[in-house]
Order: C-alpha cells, then structure tokens, then sequence
C-alpha cells in the first residue's frame, strides 16, 4: 500500500491555534517533513513540536539562501524524492507548513511534484493574516469591500499601486521592507489607520499603531491598513 | 466578576477544522451566542454543535432580512445588550463565527458595541478561502504575488476592473451572482485559471472548472482564479 501526503496547516503560530484535524494526523505520523532555510529552525515544527512523536522519522528539506531559481528547484526536487520514497513504502507523509498550506507556502512545490503518483489532502489552516487581525482588534473587511494581501517584498511602485487601489489591506512579510512601506502608507494618508502586528498569537507578539513602529522588522510581521467605515457599525 | 467575551471562529465546515483552542473554549461554555438571519438555521452552530454542552444558554441574534441599515443596526444593538447582560451577570460568553470572526463576519458588529465596556478576545479561525483553495487543490498564491479577495455582490463595472488588476483572486459569496461574474472572468480571458467552489470540506462539497458551472450557486460558494506561474514550480 502506497501511503498519502498530506499538506497540514498548522496555523500561525500558537499550537492552541492548531485545527483538530491537523493535530490528529500530527500524533499519528510516523513520517514527517518540512522545509528549513539552509540550518535555520523550522517554524512549524516548533508550532506543531508538541504533537510530533517521539519516534516519528524526520524529512529536512534543506532550502539554500539564493534568488537563484535553480538552487531551490533542486531541493525541492531532492525533497520530493525523499517524500516518494516514504510514500512508496507505505507511509503516509505530513508536510507541516507555517499558516496554512496554500496560501504563500512552499508546500506548492512539494505538491506539484508529487500530485501525479500520489494521494494528496490539503489540511487548510488559520492563516497569519486573520491571526494579525484578531490581535490587533481590528476587524479585517466587511460586507462589500475587498481585501488585498501583499506581500512587502513587492517592489515600491507597484506596491504603492496596489495599496492605492485597494480597500482593506495586509501587506505580509514586512521584514526590512518596514520603512519602504511605512513610507508608501504615509503618501497615500493611510498612516492613522494602519496597524502594526508581529508573531501575532505567540508570547511574543507585538501589537502597535504603524506610526509607532520603527527600525527592524521580523519576517513574521505585518501591517494591516482598514479604510473602510461600515455603515452597519 | 465580569465576564469575558470571545469571537470564536468556527472554521469553513468540517468540525474537525474548528481550533484547538475554540473547541475547548466552546465546550467549557456557558453561554454561547450567534446570528441567525430571520427563522434560518444557523451555519456557524452546525459547525459546532457537537462541543455544545447542552445545558449552554443560548443568545440567537435575529438579522432581519432588509438591505436598509436601521433594522439590522437595531438587531444588533439588542444583541449586544443581552449579550452585556450575560456578561454582567459573569458568564463569559462564546459567540461563534463561521469561518473567521474578523473575515467578513457580523462580529465585527457586535465587537463594536461591547469593547469598550468588556473585556473581548478574538480567536482566529480557517478562513473559507483557503478551505477552497484546499478542497480544489489550487495553490493561492506565492512568493510576491498579490491576493485579492472580493465579495461576489460588488457591482459588475468594479468586480471587472478588480479582477482585471489583481493576480491571484476569490472571489467570495458567488450565490445568485455567478453568471454575472462567469462572463466577467471568461471576458478576462481567465476562464481555463478559474475553479468554483461550494461547501468546502463538507460531506456535499463540490469542486469543478468554473467552465462548467451553471445555474444557482449557494451563497457558500467561491470562485479561485490563479494568474501566476510561479518560477520554482
């Protein structure tokens, strides 16, 4: 018997955050896998550490620091083969993946390589982006308004396009892109209704007007921009 | 003591994807509360009717159905002070919200009128979007790529300039405005990118090409369009 991979969301980062679903297939896997940025520690699997078995076997997918295309294809080619090999015997595999699995995760890669030859479930999870919402208070778009999701890394102009054009707003992965985009948000008179928000549902969690906020950023941050005044409030 | 209230997301359908932390809080739950609009059944307490105790009072939020602000300004605003008195009384109480509370959810209206007298808590939970994204094995969205989410309902002329500007989009609430957005994404030249979605990660789930979708769509429904080709794929 051929096993099953499954793509697991576990959420944005405090275990409690974890889906009743995803926490069962955890404790139960015998094999699991997740990519790791050269030697850095996952973040999902500190997430998700509580739910790991003990003896449960351990895929790394190493992913090299480069912009290079190549490089990264190649891990996630060596990772897919890893996972093959587990699945062809006999164990299922779970991915475990930061936030959930298809929404600006690597799991698309593990996923497209293996969907053809393989049983696949995605387990969806609570994404970072209504984690920053709930902590910060701050309802994220209501009724008709749309809601952009942009990553910060996006390049200036077309980021500012976007925030211009846009009615509820996150921008994701605020890193060192902070003042770039502090500065966009400034020009476009959105700066009062912009929040800050880091490891949002972690102990460490930070929670601030954008307007407060200075210096460095994480990785795992991000600004959450509401214009919309709701005639039902 | 005063109680505490809780925004509690009960995640896209499937029990099992209720948190961790919101199950718990449901179980050990009082008092709970929900909109229902006018006599129908309430979708959020479906979705979490097995961690109910059965001795848990019950607030239901009548909505009427009316697309004037005054009478559902109104039912909120009794909502919210029976939901007061609950508190006032000591009871913490548990409002359950279908998908996410913060993500084009009516608690939002109910936050408003109590935060500044109670103590709130909002827990996050799988948002419909990345359920369907899930159910149809569809990537969302990757690296720098923009995400745009828009409800079915906005009026045709914008849907068309949002989704002609967007990357990765859902389009949320289809319902009864599926041809109208139909037309609108095959006019794009998107209609091979799109996938429609209803009930996701429920027992009646469907998932099928939006090319094939015809007739009545439930207001559970959801269309993904992914214009991205990603490079390390």
């Amino acid at each position: 018997m051929t096993g099953k991979l499954y793509g697991v969301g576990v959420g944005p980062g405090d275990p409690d955050l974890i889906t009743r679903k995803a926490w069962r297939l955890i404790e139960s896997a015998s094999v699991i896998a997740y990519p790791i940025l050269e030697d850095a520690r996952s973040f999902a699997r500190r997430i998700a550490n509580d739910a790991v078995r003990s003896d449960a076997k351990v895929i790394k997918i190493k992913i090299p620091m480069s912009v290079e295309r190549g490089p990264a294809q190649a891990a996630y080619d060596k990772g897919a083969a890893d996972i093959a090999d587990a699945l062809r015997a006999g164990d299922d595999v779970i991915v475990l993946c930061e936030g959930d699995p298809f929404f600006y995760g690597s799991f698309m890669y593990l996923h497209a390589r293996l969907k053809d030859e393989f049983e696949v479930e995605i387990v969806p999870g609570v994404s970072s982006v209504t984690a920053c919402a709930a902590a910060a208070h701050l309802p994220l778009s209501a009724r008709n308004e749309a809601l952009t999701i942009i990553p910060g890394p996006v390049e200036g102009s077309l980021l500012r396009a976007r925030i211009e054009a846009a009615e509820a707003v996150a921008v994701m992965k605020v890193g060192r892109h902070l003042e770039k985009i502090k500065q966009i948000v400034e020009d476009a008179g959105l700066l009062d209704a912009a929040w800050y928000v880091e490891y949002a549902s972690l102990p460490e969690q930070v929670v601030m007007p954008l307007s407060e906020k200075t210096g460095d950023a994480p990785y795992f941050s991000m600004i959450l921009i509401s214009k919309g005044k709701d005639p039902w409030l």
